[in-house]
């Protein structure tokens, strides 16, 4: 095989590393810490897009288009939100180059320095809550529900390629409501739309839960999450949606007449997902011959690859295949019929495993005899020879089996790494090997900030299936009373 | 009505800034030429995308993702490119703010400087230059058909929303092709397609072209576009096509080796289409009452308003047009009924005329006993009651014709503003009232740069159809001979 793919148990991270570049998917570029994302990545984000955004239109919301730059001075207006997003930006100080008069190329014009710094946009609130100023007088001016489909970047110092890049890709809605209880559904309506669209489209089982204070979006009341676990038993924050309260309508002065006529500030959400979805999906059903995509995200859907020795072998082959191929298409299936002349079967076989495609199907002259042909499903591997007759239908079934299987053998990884842990030496073993430990925390900063440094843990969420958690114990780490356990584990 | 909109005869460009404002299409926002694009307005645009990107894909191409940052010296490795782009840009110098330790709110970090400044992209022929390099070895891997949505920033002096804003939305296509023909074909192909979609979706008449040395896109062998003419006579560029030769390839060193396997540089074309489109829709279309918005591209088909002085009267009303509107729906319309009850019918016809609507669909108890309903067109604002009995199928059947009816009408707008001039005397009179002014012309950038200077009218293309311009005659300046004639008018 050309492309070989490190063994996941060897090295993980190098494993991912791999995964991501040779199956195509995005690269680092000439500029530290930004990526190129390639069309084969390209075309699973854009179906990522289309599927939330018509989750989003189904929720009532619009999108909408706000600037790239945020004034220097915005920022400081939300207290907490400057101390977490006015560090490591992308700051703008002049606005032209001029020819270079000591040598060659361009220099920075010293004459054409801006009055007042730009940011490039790390997340919108600020600039959208200025605007929505504008936007905003009375209680029949709400509920405003955007969204907006945007680059953003955040200056990180370690970057990889989807889960933590200086630019990424990311939708980010803005809401504003007359009422708190307003707000503080819409908030949850969203997570649940993330945890949906992961656990339906992704494959993808996600725990759906609050926030600890200390890990809260900066400038929110509430942050809601979804927390996923990756095949190393590290977990990964797939989605946020924060109840922000009327903090950003207090910071940009947005107030509202209510019903009754008095003037009220107005009460906020925002919630975003990203490219960082990218690398959950790669990391959560992965193995050693490459991706595994789940079929409803799959840019294709099944490839053909035609055996054979002889022209005549090569045409009655390929018209079969084609046969094949518009009853699939009909059916809403994309087929590639891998008819390259310059690579052997066996390469084109390892680069669609590769690529994770669901179902790849090779026939050759014995098929063409039998009427059969070779179906191989990317999840199991399993190879069987089936009857041409009645296979666009049994392919067209398969991807429901492959969606299904996928998100089930996610779950029951889950599943088998998620363990109630009741002493610290336990958390402390435990922690080593990964996974979700469900333990009692005594609710305070101190605390937590503790087991972090001591082993790395985080609590990933309080979960809102109140099923799981409530019960009465003690603090791991204090022995302080408890009345339910949160998750902590290790994260991306 | 609440939104006085100004006479577009009284004044043409605050008759245009009060359109997109008041439609709700676009505002100015915070940041200095960065516009907000409202949801009304950003409707259109994903119409607009979503076509675009449809016939991007029916002609093989892919979208990806590159860097919003250029390092400053890849700005300087295509000799003209630079002239052309490294001038009025948004520089990035650092990566830090902190708190300000002298006072309120955060300052740059000085320590944060970055080694090399990155300009934020004012397209991206050299960041995907750069990338394609390792993209590229052999003619197997050829062509490359990319296209990519994005944000890109060019620091505007003077702006205007849509029309030129300091960030813009727009696509940008990037192809490396193994032959100087195949780029070539592409470029036209794809000049070709945005002539469709300008003349099939936004019913714009449009001239293909390409453009004189002097006009052309910095780095380029050959530009092509489409210019429009608005209803002041003046022209818009709506798009454009590059034919790049192996300038780029150059530049970035980007050989490949060919089907006899020697090395060569690649061929390479890029091409785009903005947010300026929907400044076009504008001005091509709209009249005092508004927008007029060809139904392939509104957001809305059919809005309806009841009129009615009982609660009876209100609830038999809306029961009708919930049926038509499940109707309309069904046959693939999007229909508002404006049920508000805080403002009359009266503000609620303005309002939607003003948004462009192309049907407008009023009922009352009397419409209630005849079985009727008002149905007025946006384009012709004639307004006629007619049976409920197959008005749906009637009003699909209305798109059509609208989509058609505003065709024409630009159509023979332009035709009536273009003109055969042939002196230079009457050259300089015409181009006062506006127009296409068709006039032979020397082929020499200095007789081009004098009527610039003289008149402000730049040649706006030399037209592909041969047909309208192939005659021997007389430069209108310079009275040298000519063999064709090029198309001067005063443009955005």
């Amino acid at each position: 095989m050309a492309k070989e793919v490190t063994n996941r148990e060897d090295n993980y991270s190098q494993w991912y590393n791999n995964l991501v570049v040779k199956a195509d998917l995005a690269e680092n570029s000439a500029v530290r810490g930004c990526m190129v994302i390639k069309p084969y990545g390209y075309a699973i984000w854009e179906k990522m897009q289309h599927q939330l955004d018509k989750m989003f239109k189904e929720t009532g919301h619009q999108n909408a288009y706000f600037p790239l730059f945020i004034p220097k001075s915005f920022l400081s207006k939300e207290a907490e939100h400057v101390e977490g997003f006015a560090k490591e930006c992308a700051v703008v100080t002049h606005h032209r180059l001029m020819v270079n008069p000591d040598g060659p190329g361009v220099i920075v014009d010293p004459d054409a320095k801006l009055e007042e710094e730009l940011i490039v946009r790390p997340t919108s609130e600020t600039i959208i809550w200025n605007t929505y100023k504008n936007w905003i007088t009375s209680y029949r001016d709400l509920p405003v529900l955007c969204n907006q489909w945007a680059n953003v970047v955040r200056w990180e110092m370690r970057t990889r390629l989807f889960l933590r890049t200086a630019e990424f890709l990311w939708q980010e809605g803005h809401t504003a409501h007359a009422t708190e209880q307003e707000a503080i559904e819409e908030a949850n309506r969203m997570v649940n739309v993330y945890a949906r669209f992961a656990r339906e489209f992704m494959a993808l089982p996600v725990v759906v839960g609050h926030k600890t204070e200390s890990e809260r979006f900066a400038g929110a009341v509430d942050t809601l999450c979804i927390e996923a676990m990756m095949q190393d038993g590290k977990a990964l924050q797939a989605g946020t949606s924060h109840f922000l309260g009327q903090n950003f309508a207090r910071a940009f002065d947005v107030k509202f007449a209510n019903r009754e006529g008095k003037l009220d500030y107005v009460w906020a959400t925002s919630w975003g997902v990203s490219t960082r979805l990218m690398g959950a999906l790669i990391m959560a059903h992965g193995d050693n011959n490459g991706l595994v995509l789940p079929p409803r995200l799959a840019p294709v859907h099944v490839a053909m690859v035609p055996i054979f020795k002889t022209e005549e072998e090569h045409a009655a082959v390929i018209g079969r295949m084609e046969d094949l191929k518009d009853r699939l298409e009909k059916a809403g299936l994309t087929v590639r019929i891998d008819d390259r002349d310059n690579v052997r079967s066996g390469f084109k076989f390892a680069e669609w495993e590769l690529k994770g495609v669901p179902v790849r199907v090779a026939m050759g002259p014995k098929d063409l005899q039998n009427d059969t042909a070779e179906v191989v499903r990317r999840d199991t591997l399993s190879k069987e020879s089936m009857p041409l007759e009645g296979l666009a239908q049994h392919i067209v079934a398969l991807m429901d089996d492959i969606q299904e299987n996928i998100y089930k053998k996610a779950l029951a990884f889950r599943e088998s790494h998620t363990y109630k842990v009741d002493t610290y030496e336990e958390f402390k073993k435990r922690i080593e090997e990964g996974g979700f430990l469900l333990c009692h925390w005594d609710g305070t900063r101190e605390t937590e900030e503790k087991i972090k440094e001591e082993t790395k843990a985080t609590i990933r969420c309080i979960p809102t299936d109140t099923d799981v958690i409530m019960e009465e114990g003690k603090c791991i780490y204090s022995g302080r009373p408890s009345r339910q356990r949160v998750i902590f584990a290790r994260a991306y």
